[in-house]
Protein backbone atom coordinates (compact mmCIF):
# COMPACT_ATOMS: atom_id res chain seq x y z
CA UNK A 1 0.00 0.00 0.00
CA UNK A 2 1.52 3.02 -0.96
CA UNK A 3 -0.33 5.69 1.26
CA UNK A 4 -1.02 5.00 4.24
CA UNK A 5 -4.56 3.59 5.37
CA UNK A 6 -4.05 1.92 8.77
CA UNK A 7 -1.98 2.84 11.90
CA UNK A 8 1.60 0.75 11.81
CA UNK A 9 0.36 -1.53 14.08
CA UNK A 10 -1.50 -2.87 11.54
CA UNK A 11 0.65 -2.83 8.57
CA UNK A 12 3.39 -4.41 10.63
CA UNK A 13 1.11 -7.50 11.74
CA UNK A 14 -0.17 -7.79 7.81
CA UNK A 15 3.89 -7.70 6.49
CA UNK A 16 4.65 -10.23 9.20
CA UNK A 17 1.49 -12.48 8.61
CA UNK A 18 2.52 -12.43 5.07
CA UNK A 19 5.78 -14.01 5.95
CA UNK A 20 4.04 -17.59 7.37
CA UNK A 21 4.34 -19.80 5.36
CA UNK A 22 0.51 -20.20 3.19
CA UNK A 23 -0.36 -17.00 3.56
CA UNK A 24 1.04 -14.23 1.05
CA UNK A 25 0.83 -10.08 0.98
CA UNK A 26 -3.00 -10.40 0.00
CA UNK A 27 -4.79 -13.40 2.16
CA UNK A 28 -2.21 -11.71 5.07
CA UNK A 29 -4.88 -8.95 4.63
CA UNK A 30 -7.83 -10.97 4.34
CA UNK A 31 -6.31 -12.67 7.45
CA UNK A 32 -5.40 -9.35 9.17
CA UNK A 33 -9.02 -8.69 8.98
CA UNK A 34 -10.85 -11.33 9.80
CA UNK A 35 -8.58 -11.76 12.89
CA UNK A 36 -9.79 -8.03 14.29
CA UNK A 37 -13.17 -8.88 13.26
CA UNK A 38 -13.27 -12.14 15.02
CA UNK A 39 -11.16 -10.43 18.12
CA UNK A 40 -12.71 -11.69 20.69
CA UNK A 41 -13.31 -15.78 19.49
CA UNK A 42 -9.76 -16.22 17.36
CA UNK A 43 -7.61 -12.99 17.68
CA UNK A 44 -7.38 -12.89 20.94
CA UNK A 45 -6.92 -16.50 22.03
CA UNK A 46 -4.59 -17.37 19.07
CA UNK A 47 -2.44 -14.00 20.58
CA UNK A 48 -2.53 -15.84 24.17
CA UNK A 49 -1.60 -19.40 22.47
CA UNK A 50 1.43 -17.94 20.44
CA UNK A 51 2.53 -15.96 23.55
CA UNK A 52 2.33 -19.14 25.43
CA UNK A 53 3.87 -21.58 22.77
CA UNK A 54 6.66 -18.78 22.02
CA UNK A 55 7.53 -19.16 25.77
CA UNK A 56 7.53 -22.51 26.16
CA UNK A 57 8.39 -24.36 22.57
CA UNK A 58 12.11 -26.07 22.88
CA UNK A 59 14.06 -28.76 21.28
CA UNK A 60 14.22 -32.18 22.81
CA UNK A 61 17.72 -32.96 24.28
CA UNK A 62 17.20 -36.66 23.38
CA UNK A 63 15.48 -36.70 20.09
CA UNK A 64 15.76 -33.36 18.64
CA UNK A 65 11.90 -32.93 18.14
CA UNK A 66 10.19 -29.70 19.33
CA UNK A 67 7.97 -29.48 21.99
CA UNK A 68 6.81 -27.83 24.93
CA UNK A 69 8.64 -30.45 27.08
CA UNK A 70 11.97 -31.69 27.36
CA UNK A 71 12.31 -34.76 27.00
CA UNK A 72 9.44 -34.58 24.37
CA UNK A 73 6.08 -36.15 24.42
CA UNK A 74 6.86 -38.97 22.71
CA UNK A 75 10.13 -39.91 24.24
CA UNK A 76 8.23 -39.99 27.40
CA UNK A 77 5.71 -41.81 26.16
CA UNK A 78 5.30 -45.25 28.32
CA UNK A 79 3.81 -46.95 25.66
CA UNK A 80 6.23 -46.80 22.72
CA UNK A 81 8.67 -49.41 21.91
CA UNK A 82 12.48 -48.59 22.71
CA UNK A 83 13.81 -51.12 20.07
CA UNK A 84 12.93 -49.04 17.11
CA UNK A 85 14.20 -45.90 15.85
CA UNK A 86 13.00 -44.32 12.75
CA UNK A 87 15.55 -41.07 12.04
CA UNK A 88 14.07 -38.19 10.21
CA UNK A 89 15.36 -35.16 8.71
CA UNK A 90 12.76 -32.92 9.85
CA UNK A 91 10.18 -32.48 12.54
CA UNK A 92 7.71 -32.29 9.64
CA UNK A 93 8.23 -36.08 8.57
CA UNK A 94 8.41 -37.10 12.34
CA UNK A 95 4.46 -35.89 12.44
CA UNK A 96 3.67 -36.83 8.64
CA UNK A 97 4.96 -40.43 9.59
CA UNK A 98 2.73 -40.01 13.30
CA UNK A 99 -0.23 -39.15 10.94
CA UNK A 100 0.52 -42.47 9.30
CA UNK A 101 0.39 -44.22 12.47
CA UNK A 102 1.67 -47.10 11.37
CA UNK A 103 4.00 -47.62 13.92
CA UNK A 104 4.54 -47.19 17.74
CA UNK A 105 8.31 -46.34 18.05
CA UNK A 106 10.73 -43.98 19.19
CA UNK A 107 12.15 -40.73 16.67
CA UNK A 108 15.62 -39.00 16.19
CA UNK A 109 15.31 -35.81 14.36
CA UNK A 110 18.69 -34.89 12.38
CA UNK A 111 17.57 -31.88 11.46
CA UNK A 112 18.89 -31.87 8.05
CA UNK A 113 21.03 -33.74 6.03
CA UNK A 114 24.78 -33.97 5.19
CA UNK A 115 25.48 -31.01 2.43
CA UNK A 116 29.17 -30.46 1.76
CA UNK A 117 27.95 -27.29 -1.19
CA UNK A 118 25.84 -26.01 1.72
CA UNK A 119 28.99 -26.33 4.28
CA UNK A 120 26.30 -28.74 6.27
CA UNK A 121 28.99 -31.51 7.61
CA UNK A 122 28.02 -34.68 10.49
CA UNK A 123 28.67 -31.89 13.20
CA UNK A 124 25.71 -29.65 12.12
CA UNK A 125 23.28 -32.62 12.29
CA UNK A 126 22.17 -34.17 15.43
CA UNK A 127 24.41 -37.65 14.75
CA UNK A 128 26.28 -37.74 18.10
CA UNK A 129 23.44 -38.22 19.75
CA UNK A 130 22.19 -40.88 17.55
CA UNK A 131 25.45 -42.49 17.52
CA UNK A 132 24.90 -42.60 21.98
CA UNK A 133 21.20 -43.79 21.93
CA UNK A 134 22.26 -46.73 19.84
CA UNK A 135 25.39 -47.50 21.89
CA UNK A 136 22.86 -47.15 25.23
CA UNK A 137 21.98 -50.75 23.93
CA UNK A 138 18.48 -50.83 24.24
CA UNK A 139 17.54 -50.10 20.23
CA UNK A 140 17.61 -53.21 18.14
CA UNK A 141 16.41 -51.24 14.70
CA UNK A 142 17.13 -47.89 13.44
CA UNK A 143 14.55 -47.05 10.10
CA UNK A 144 16.10 -44.64 7.96
CA UNK A 145 13.41 -42.46 6.59
CA UNK A 146 15.08 -39.68 4.87
CA UNK A 147 14.08 -38.12 2.06
CA UNK A 148 14.79 -39.88 -1.72
CA UNK A 149 16.92 -37.31 -2.76
CA UNK A 150 20.80 -37.46 -3.23
CA UNK A 151 21.34 -35.35 -0.13
CA UNK A 152 19.05 -37.73 2.22
CA UNK A 153 20.61 -41.31 0.59
CA UNK A 154 24.40 -39.64 1.71
CA UNK A 155 23.09 -39.14 5.25
CA UNK A 156 21.65 -41.90 5.14
CA UNK A 157 24.90 -44.34 4.09
CA UNK A 158 27.01 -42.06 6.08
CA UNK A 159 24.99 -42.94 9.34
CA UNK A 160 25.15 -46.88 7.85
CA UNK A 161 28.54 -46.57 8.45
CA UNK A 162 28.93 -44.97 11.84
CA UNK A 163 26.50 -47.70 12.93
CA UNK A 164 27.87 -50.41 11.26
CA UNK A 165 29.91 -51.59 14.73
CA UNK A 166 27.19 -51.78 16.53
CA UNK A 167 24.94 -54.83 16.69
CA UNK A 168 21.53 -53.03 15.32
CA UNK A 169 19.49 -53.77 12.31
CA UNK A 170 19.84 -50.45 9.68
CA UNK A 171 16.34 -50.52 7.52
CA UNK A 172 15.34 -47.37 4.46
CA UNK A 173 11.76 -47.54 3.34
CA UNK A 174 10.55 -49.29 0.52
CA UNK A 175 10.76 -47.22 -2.71
CA UNK A 176 7.67 -48.23 -5.00
CA UNK A 177 4.51 -46.93 -6.75
CA UNK A 178 2.82 -44.23 -4.17
CA UNK A 179 -0.88 -45.64 -2.94
CA UNK A 180 -3.33 -44.72 -5.24
CA UNK A 181 -0.67 -43.35 -7.93
CA UNK A 182 -1.03 -44.40 -11.86
CA UNK A 183 1.81 -45.53 -13.63
CA UNK A 184 1.76 -43.40 -16.13
CA UNK A 185 2.10 -40.35 -14.54
CA UNK A 186 5.88 -41.68 -12.32
CA UNK A 187 9.33 -41.19 -13.10
CA UNK A 188 11.44 -43.74 -14.62
CA UNK A 189 13.59 -44.29 -11.75
CA UNK A 190 10.35 -44.93 -9.51
CA UNK A 191 9.20 -47.40 -11.74
CA UNK A 192 12.33 -49.15 -12.38
CA UNK A 193 12.65 -49.48 -8.48
CA UNK A 194 9.13 -50.68 -8.21
CA UNK A 195 9.78 -53.42 -10.86
CA UNK A 196 12.86 -54.61 -9.04
CA UNK A 197 11.43 -54.84 -5.22
CA UNK A 198 8.42 -56.18 -7.03
CA UNK A 199 6.27 -58.54 -4.24
CA UNK A 200 4.31 -61.90 -4.77
CA UNK A 201 0.29 -61.53 -5.60
CA UNK B 1 -3.57 -36.32 15.61
CA UNK B 2 -5.26 -39.58 17.41
CA UNK B 3 -1.90 -40.20 19.47
CA UNK B 4 -0.44 -36.95 21.57
CA UNK B 5 2.90 -36.37 19.75
CA UNK B 6 3.41 -32.65 20.99
CA UNK B 7 2.90 -30.52 24.15
CA UNK B 8 -0.91 -29.07 24.30
CA UNK B 9 -0.02 -25.78 23.84
CA UNK B 10 1.82 -27.08 20.40
CA UNK B 11 -1.57 -28.51 19.42
CA UNK B 12 -3.51 -25.76 20.48
CA UNK B 13 -1.45 -23.55 18.56
CA UNK B 14 -1.95 -25.77 15.68
CA UNK B 15 -6.12 -25.59 16.02
CA UNK B 16 -6.57 -22.01 16.21
CA UNK B 17 -4.26 -21.39 13.30
CA UNK B 18 -6.25 -23.49 11.34
CA UNK B 19 -9.17 -21.16 11.66
CA UNK B 20 -7.27 -18.28 10.23
CA UNK B 21 -8.42 -17.59 6.69
CA UNK B 22 -6.16 -18.71 3.68
CA UNK B 23 -4.26 -21.85 6.22
CA UNK B 24 -6.53 -25.28 6.63
CA UNK B 25 -5.66 -28.03 9.31
CA UNK B 26 -2.57 -29.24 6.86
CA UNK B 27 -0.89 -25.77 6.43
CA UNK B 28 -1.76 -24.75 10.13
CA UNK B 29 0.54 -27.65 11.09
CA UNK B 30 3.19 -26.75 8.79
CA UNK B 31 3.00 -22.63 9.48
CA UNK B 32 3.45 -23.95 13.38
CA UNK B 33 6.16 -25.48 12.86
CA UNK B 34 7.97 -22.82 10.28
CA UNK B 35 6.80 -20.31 13.57
CA UNK B 36 8.68 -22.55 15.49
CA UNK B 37 12.02 -23.09 13.53
CA UNK B 38 11.83 -19.22 12.77
CA UNK B 39 11.67 -17.75 16.70
CA UNK B 40 13.89 -15.26 16.81
CA UNK B 41 12.87 -14.05 13.02
CA UNK B 42 9.40 -14.56 12.94
CA UNK B 43 7.55 -16.30 16.15
CA UNK B 44 8.58 -13.60 18.28
CA UNK B 45 8.01 -10.57 16.68
CA UNK B 46 4.74 -11.75 15.22
CA UNK B 47 3.07 -12.85 18.67
CA UNK B 48 4.27 -9.04 19.93
CA UNK B 49 2.92 -7.33 16.64
CA UNK B 50 -0.46 -8.99 17.12
CA UNK B 51 -0.40 -8.65 21.18
CA UNK B 52 -0.05 -5.03 20.47
CA UNK B 53 -2.78 -4.85 17.53
CA UNK B 54 -5.20 -6.88 19.71
CA UNK B 55 -4.86 -4.07 22.45
CA UNK B 56 -4.75 -1.25 19.79
CA UNK B 57 -6.82 -2.05 17.81
CA UNK B 58 -10.50 0.00 17.54
CA UNK B 59 -13.92 1.06 15.18
CA UNK B 60 -13.15 4.05 13.54
CA UNK B 61 -16.60 6.23 15.36
CA UNK B 62 -16.79 8.72 12.10
CA UNK B 63 -16.41 5.94 9.22
CA UNK B 64 -16.57 2.39 10.90
CA UNK B 65 -12.73 1.49 9.65
CA UNK B 66 -10.79 -0.45 11.86
CA UNK B 67 -7.71 1.36 12.92
CA UNK B 68 -5.19 1.38 16.22
CA UNK B 69 -6.67 5.04 16.33
CA UNK B 70 -10.11 6.54 16.32
CA UNK B 71 -10.49 8.78 14.48
CA UNK B 72 -8.80 6.26 12.05
CA UNK B 73 -5.75 7.33 9.82
CA UNK B 74 -8.64 8.12 6.65
CA UNK B 75 -10.47 10.51 8.61
CA UNK B 76 -7.62 12.36 10.02
CA UNK B 77 -5.26 12.53 6.74
CA UNK B 78 -5.73 16.59 6.08
CA UNK B 79 -5.16 16.04 2.24
CA UNK B 80 -7.99 13.71 1.66
CA UNK B 81 -10.99 15.73 0.10
CA UNK B 82 -13.83 16.03 2.66
CA UNK B 83 -16.88 16.55 -0.54
CA UNK B 84 -16.65 13.06 -1.36
CA UNK B 85 -17.76 9.92 0.72
CA UNK B 86 -17.13 6.49 -0.37
CA UNK B 87 -19.65 4.13 1.03
CA UNK B 88 -18.71 0.40 1.45
CA UNK B 89 -20.37 -2.57 2.88
CA UNK B 90 -17.20 -3.83 4.64
CA UNK B 91 -13.46 -2.86 5.98
CA UNK B 92 -12.04 -5.00 2.96
CA UNK B 93 -13.82 -3.03 0.18
CA UNK B 94 -12.15 0.16 1.82
CA UNK B 95 -9.02 -1.18 1.38
CA UNK B 96 -9.12 -2.84 -1.98
CA UNK B 97 -10.03 0.51 -3.13
CA UNK B 98 -7.38 2.16 -1.26
CA UNK B 99 -5.20 0.02 -3.25
CA UNK B 100 -6.42 1.10 -6.48
CA UNK B 101 -5.70 4.51 -5.30
CA UNK B 102 -7.92 6.06 -8.12
CA UNK B 103 -9.56 8.61 -5.62
CA UNK B 104 -7.74 10.48 -2.57
CA UNK B 105 -11.41 11.14 -0.28
CA UNK B 106 -12.92 9.74 2.66
CA UNK B 107 -14.89 6.56 3.44
CA UNK B 108 -18.24 5.45 4.99
CA UNK B 109 -17.97 1.79 6.31
CA UNK B 110 -21.47 0.24 6.69
CA UNK B 111 -20.19 -3.11 8.21
CA UNK B 112 -22.52 -5.07 5.87
CA UNK B 113 -25.68 -4.59 3.70
CA UNK B 114 -29.11 -5.08 4.69
CA UNK B 115 -30.71 -8.17 4.48
CA UNK B 116 -34.10 -9.09 6.26
CA UNK B 117 -34.22 -12.67 5.93
CA UNK B 118 -30.93 -12.92 8.25
CA UNK B 119 -32.14 -9.99 10.49
CA UNK B 120 -30.49 -7.28 9.41
CA UNK B 121 -32.32 -4.46 9.48
CA UNK B 122 -31.23 -0.34 9.20
CA UNK B 123 -30.53 0.03 12.71
CA UNK B 124 -27.82 -2.81 12.69
CA UNK B 125 -26.05 -0.37 9.99
CA UNK B 126 -23.45 2.27 10.33
CA UNK B 127 -26.13 4.34 8.72
CA UNK B 128 -27.07 7.02 11.30
CA UNK B 129 -23.97 8.05 11.35
CA UNK B 130 -23.73 8.26 7.12
CA UNK B 131 -26.86 10.31 7.72
CA UNK B 132 -25.42 13.16 10.08
CA UNK B 133 -21.95 13.26 8.18
CA UNK B 134 -24.17 14.48 5.13
CA UNK B 135 -25.83 16.50 6.97
CA UNK B 136 -23.21 18.36 8.49
CA UNK B 137 -22.98 19.87 4.51
CA UNK B 138 -19.13 19.19 3.65
CA UNK B 139 -20.26 16.46 1.48
CA UNK B 140 -21.42 16.72 -2.18
CA UNK B 141 -20.89 13.17 -3.74
CA UNK B 142 -21.89 9.73 -1.97
CA UNK B 143 -20.42 6.94 -4.06
CA UNK B 144 -22.21 3.73 -3.23
CA UNK B 145 -19.21 1.23 -3.64
CA UNK B 146 -21.13 -1.80 -2.44
CA UNK B 147 -21.24 -5.16 -3.80
CA UNK B 148 -23.46 -6.11 -7.28
CA UNK B 149 -25.51 -8.64 -4.96
CA UNK B 150 -29.18 -8.37 -3.89
CA UNK B 151 -28.43 -7.09 -0.85
CA UNK B 152 -26.08 -4.77 -1.89
CA UNK B 153 -28.62 -3.02 -4.28
CA UNK B 154 -31.37 -3.11 -1.48
CA UNK B 155 -28.61 -1.39 0.33
CA UNK B 156 -28.01 0.72 -1.98
CA UNK B 157 -32.11 1.93 -2.11
CA UNK B 158 -32.31 2.50 0.96
CA UNK B 159 -29.37 4.61 1.17
CA UNK B 160 -30.28 6.54 -1.95
CA UNK B 161 -33.87 7.47 -0.28
CA UNK B 162 -32.55 8.67 2.89
CA UNK B 163 -30.67 11.23 1.31
CA UNK B 164 -33.02 12.36 -1.37
CA UNK B 165 -33.90 15.01 1.30
CA UNK B 166 -29.93 16.43 1.19
CA UNK B 167 -28.12 18.11 -1.59
CA UNK B 168 -25.89 15.28 -1.95
CA UNK B 169 -25.11 13.74 -5.68
CA UNK B 170 -25.54 9.71 -4.93
CA UNK B 171 -23.31 7.54 -7.67
CA UNK B 172 -22.67 4.11 -7.91
CA UNK B 173 -19.64 1.87 -9.87
CA UNK B 174 -19.79 1.60 -13.09
CA UNK B 175 -21.26 -2.07 -14.75
CA UNK B 176 -19.31 -3.63 -17.44
CA UNK B 177 -16.58 -5.91 -18.78
CA UNK B 178 -13.74 -6.23 -16.31
CA UNK B 179 -10.26 -4.91 -17.32
CA UNK B 180 -8.53 -7.98 -18.71
CA UNK B 181 -11.69 -10.16 -18.69
CA UNK B 182 -12.79 -12.46 -21.70
CA UNK B 183 -16.48 -11.89 -22.70
CA UNK B 184 -16.69 -15.68 -23.44
CA UNK B 185 -16.87 -16.21 -19.07
CA UNK B 186 -19.30 -13.24 -18.23
CA UNK B 187 -22.51 -13.81 -17.22
CA UNK B 188 -25.09 -12.11 -19.85
CA UNK B 189 -26.40 -9.62 -16.76
CA UNK B 190 -22.46 -8.18 -16.99
CA UNK B 191 -22.47 -8.35 -21.00
CA UNK B 192 -26.12 -6.95 -21.32
CA UNK B 193 -25.37 -4.04 -18.42
CA UNK B 194 -21.81 -3.37 -20.51
CA UNK B 195 -23.58 -2.72 -23.98
CA UNK B 196 -26.48 -0.81 -22.41
CA UNK B 197 -23.54 1.67 -20.78
CA UNK B 198 -21.42 1.23 -24.39
CA UNK B 199 -19.63 4.47 -24.84
CA UNK B 200 -17.69 6.56 -27.50
CA UNK B 201 -14.46 4.54 -28.48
Amino acid sequence: MSKRIAGPEIERLIQLLAKVPGLGPRSARRAALHLIKKKEQLFVPLTAAMGEAVEKVRVCSTCGNVDTSDPCTICTDPRREDSTLIVVEDVADLWALERAAAMNVRYHVLGGTLSPLDGIGPDDLNLKALTARVASGSVSEVILAVNATVEGQTTAHYITDQLSSFDVKVTRLAHGVPVGGELDYLDEGTLTAALKSRTAF
